[in-house]
């Protein structure tokens, strides 16, 4: 189906595996935290444990690396029956605080697409992770130039995504999301009339998991970031 | 000094002890902090041992109760030498949960106030808490219908307002905020050119503590919320 991109005045960019590098270190922090408790159980059981505390908790903790770092503390007093040492979960807070400040890696033609859209766009960054961590990652990356201003949704789900355009006064024609999830930064937009663009990172986080719907309805899916700039 | 506020279009609205109870929850937690930890340490000790190590991880988690948790474990485990027990660490896990799930106490005056101001200002809440917890909050407390959005800044510096004034495009002379912290809810605002009014709350937390300008410049102090329906 082809997709009229004529109307767009405004972009959205995901930030997390879309502008730069992000569920690849959740994934080292897991191997790291299954080493740490592998004296209690299996890798496969700790893994599972934890993105069932992850999921238990998300709805009071919400999205970001504090609230994982939380989950990890209690899913290790529990997989281990409250016997994990308190070594062990001072380097859990290490390993968060190592999350927090590592080095911005961004993807590849992130830069060149920028520069090709400013400009033409209003772009702005819209993500779900934790405001300070997501501004301090715009800081490092030297991307923040291009960008209008950082919005963080508590979700990102319709509802979410429609105050947003509301408050911001965008009219739903003219917006287009650009993200790495199908879940979160395609089909939502597409739900609520607006359009987007999927581009899948190669590793994803079995909670943003969706099935692809059988019919592409006011979305595309490109291989690579810098093939958005054929149409855009 | 008379303050003209008849240019005022746009009121922005802290959230935490301004409009609902906060610093409260945050002051109870501290004592329970305290009787937890009283084997180690003396009650004063411990106070000031988890102010330092709230102040020394300020820049990485930024504010709010998931960072504050994240606190009290690193600063019960250096307390003790690693020799906090497993379950008290899980029983400062259920604080934070606690914390995070509060019913929300509204301050008085706040519903009038915001009935009278409604309609004829557009009216925004500004907070520097987690997006999630505030806008749960906000949820709960029945206060959203008199908002237009919730905008949450990893911090109340000068820089944080002027961007998000921009963003929102409100010229400066167009915007007052309202809140209880001198330091973050006034003196920023005055200082780039908008107005404020400061409503003291009973309880202010030593980190949002500064001491009063000798002359008032651009805000003026009020005793209770609804004065400001005097002059607004």
């Amino acid at each position: 189906m082809e997709i009229d991109f004529s109307t767009i005045k405004v972009i959205g960019f995901d930030a997390d595996d879309t502008l730069w590098v992000n569920e690849t270190y959740f994934r080292d922090a897991e191997e790291h935290f299954a080493t740490l408790l592998e004296d209690y159980e299996t890798k496969n059981k700790i893994d599972q444990e934890l993105f069932k505390m992850e999921i238990k908790n998300l709805g009071l903790y919400g999205y970001g690396i504090k609230g994982f770092v939380l989950s990890m503390i209690e899913s290790a007093l529990e997989l281990s029956n409250n016997e994990v040492s308190q070594a062990t979960l001072l380097e859990l807070l290490n390993l968060g605080k190592n999350m927090i400040d590592h080095p911005v890696e961004i993807l590849d033609g992130v830069k060149e697409v920028l520069k090709g859209l400013n400009g033409k766009y209003r772009l702005i960054v819209l993500t779900k992770g934790d405001l300070l961590d997501q501004e301090r990652k715009l800081e490092k990356s030297g991307l923040s130039v291009y960008f209008h201003h950082v919005e963080v949704l508590s979700d990102k789900k319709e509802k979410n995504y429609q105050d947003l355009l509301d408050h911001l006064e965008i009219p739903v024609n003219e917006f287009l999301m650009i993200g790495n999830s199908l879940k979160s930064d395609v089909l939502p937009l597409v739900n609520i009339g607006a359009k987007a663009v999927h581009i899948p990172f190669h590793t994803t986080w079995q909670h943003e998991e969706v099935e692809e719907p059988k019919e592409k309805n006011g979305y595309i899916t490109v291989g690579k970031l810098t093939d958005v700039l054929d149409f855009l």
